[in-house]
């Protein structure tokens, strides 16, 4: 029983929930024969990602150069850093690229060619396509800006041209199949396009896409060569409203202590703030935010059969979360219980927390940045 | 030059606007009589914690109890927790109880009890009043339910009645300084009230009330024993924008490496995103959010002077921050640049970061929670 020995907020992770997530998403990957490259950046763990390799994977995905470093270290030696390339890390590319097969992501010529001239190992390129989202990116029309792209590319022998690769954000805004799958389509023939053109004059060249919401709910991927999702693994509130998941395949939860109890307002206080949960938030049909779900405890995990009306955490401070229940649920807890609540984003609060405490009673690892070593 | 050995996403601490505010509110509680006892919860430093030292400040105000063992470590030795007694935490608090004068803040009389079985040593408590805020604490007119929890404490010769403890979070709505006046002379007169009642009984009673606005613009403070605010340490945008400080005032920016600009939509993505600066924002004029305002890099610090059209972060995601500018201001950046960035909710941010980079060039220490040692 874990929860007798939970004493302040703690980030729950479900061992069965998380290598079942794992293991659904990898055997879709090998039935449409697509590469499958992880994102790491939602779980950002040695552990986790020793499940992933269990399953066979070999290449993953991450956000950071730092983050790169932190997988390199546990053997990982095929890292795409799926962020522009951030060449005041120059230092840290380079020792990355003496050990591992390092792929970054390019968005203008000027820091290709700073990166060309730097580089004294082999580092493979890819150019970041905007395939909606408008975040970063190059357009896909703009053929011109991708031609001066690969021509700096060309010139430095220790760079490679992988290919093109987007990431469709926008299916984040979808509610429906129908809308995630428009977005994936668009986003596919949008690559396949430009696939299309670049292909004659480099015959390996891949594109890559890669957000939970297509990884999970498009049946047929269709013609892309990789593929890199990432929340999969825990899943959250927000992947269960776009329709990614169900409750109960979300894989963590946070467990904290209650502290007060409002019955005038059928509130509680519970010890877990935005420095734990982080902010991210859903609106609920009422128009009050939610910034988590709770879940009932159970063994050492817990069961999402009886959530159905809540209670929800609407608003958190830095270190308070106020817990909105009704007449029904307000008797479920009183202080010095604990309460587990399901996140709105699993990548927000994991970073948050730093660390997971696991269904079967372990500690999990989880990257945290220093500016010192 | 610090900016020159900035990699990646860097909080400064400007040390001269720091003790500039820290010495301010010094003498602004000097001046008017009452006991400064400043939250730490906003720096959560024992580096920031010496500068208060030095101006003769010896009792602290923290939010959690593993932030009240950190600080009596550094040796704190008169600490209030401003949080509801977690009684799940005993073992910790019995430690505390046995080395400091421990602080802690009631809310019901059934954790009183639990409180008082379990003590080895003398602890003070303070009952937390909601002067307003309503997120929690009693009600002041509910006389009957703080009767019960008074008596609680007497039956329990290691539980000192300390007095009533009000925090008027609200004060943060405001935006003028009426406004703040208002909210904390109705805090002021419900406190003053409850001490005419106990202080018969309770002569040594006390009344302690604590916000950054109302210590900020608030000429005269009133009848109370002690003020506790916290964020005027560092300030930020939100307290810029209620009116408690200026832009100058502030003492936290965020350096962060730009990593790509689109001249089309005149906006920059830089690196620093929801797990740097965390997600508090704004509402500007026009609608949009903003997460962060550009100052422009100086020296070892910045100048607020340029800083009347921004640019805004105008949306985090989990490393990125997407930037929009003017056609005047987008000039300012390019790939690899640094751009600095004054953050929207100082103590997230920094609980966010973990640590500063002075603007002298030392590093300076921020407590990290940790559930294994």
């Amino acid at each position: 029983m874990i929860y007798s020995q939970i004493v302040k907020p703690t980030l729950l992770l479900d061992t069965h929930r998380c290598k079942s997530n794992i293991r659904k998403m990898t055997e879709k990957a090998i039935s449409q024969g697509f590469e499958f490259r992880p994102h790491f950046k939602t779980h950002q763990s040695h552990i986790v990602g020793s499940w992933f390799r269990e399953e066979g994977i070999k290449k993953i995905t991450v956000s950071s150069v730092g983050m790169a470093s932190f997988f390199a270290m546990n053997g990982w030696d095929d890292i795409t850093v799926a962020f522009p390339i951030n060449i005041r890390q120059i230092e840290e590319i380079k020792e990355l690229a003496r050990t591992i097969k390092l792929n970054l992501l390019a968005v203008d010529p000027e820091t290709i060619k700073l990166l060309g001239e730097e580089l004294s190992d082999e580092v493979y390129i890819w150019i970041k396509i905007d395939v909606g989202t408008h975040r970063t990116g190059i357009q896909p029309e703009e053929t011109l800006t991708i031609n001066r792209m690969i021509e700096v590319i060309d010139q430095y022998p220790l760079l490679s041209f992988s290919g093109f690769l987007g990431h469709a954000g926008h299916s984040y805004q979808s509610h429906s199949v129908k809308e995630v799958e428009r977005v994936h389509l668009n986003s596919v023939s949008m690559m396949t396009d430009l696939k299309k053109i670049y292909s004659t004059v480099y015959p390996q060249l891949k594109i890559s896409l890669g957000d939970t919401p297509s990884a999970s709910m498009v049946t047929d991927l269709g013609a892309i060569d990789e593929f890199r999702p990432g929340n999969f693994v825990f899943y959250d509130l927000q992947q269960e409203e776009i329709g990614s998941c169900t409750l109960d395949e979300i894989a963590v939860a946070m467990a904290c202590p209650v502290v007060a109890v409002h019955p005038e307002r059928l509130q509680w206080i519970i010890y877990g703030g935005g420095i734990h949960f982080a902010k991210d938030f859903l609106t609920l049909k009422d128009g009050k935010k939610c910034f988590g779900r709770w879940v009932k405890p159970e063994g050492s995990s817990w069961s999402t059969s009886e959530t159905m009306t809540g209670p929800f955490i609407v608003s958190l401070s830095q270190e308070h979360g106020v817990v909105q229940c009704t007449e029904q649920t307000f008797r479920n807890c009183k202080p010095g219980d604990i309460s587990v609540w399901l996140p709105v984003h699993s990548c927000m609060t994991a970073d948050a927390m730093g660390e997971y405490l696991s269904t079967e009673g372990g500690k999990i690892d989880h990257y945290r940045e220093h500016l010192w070593t």
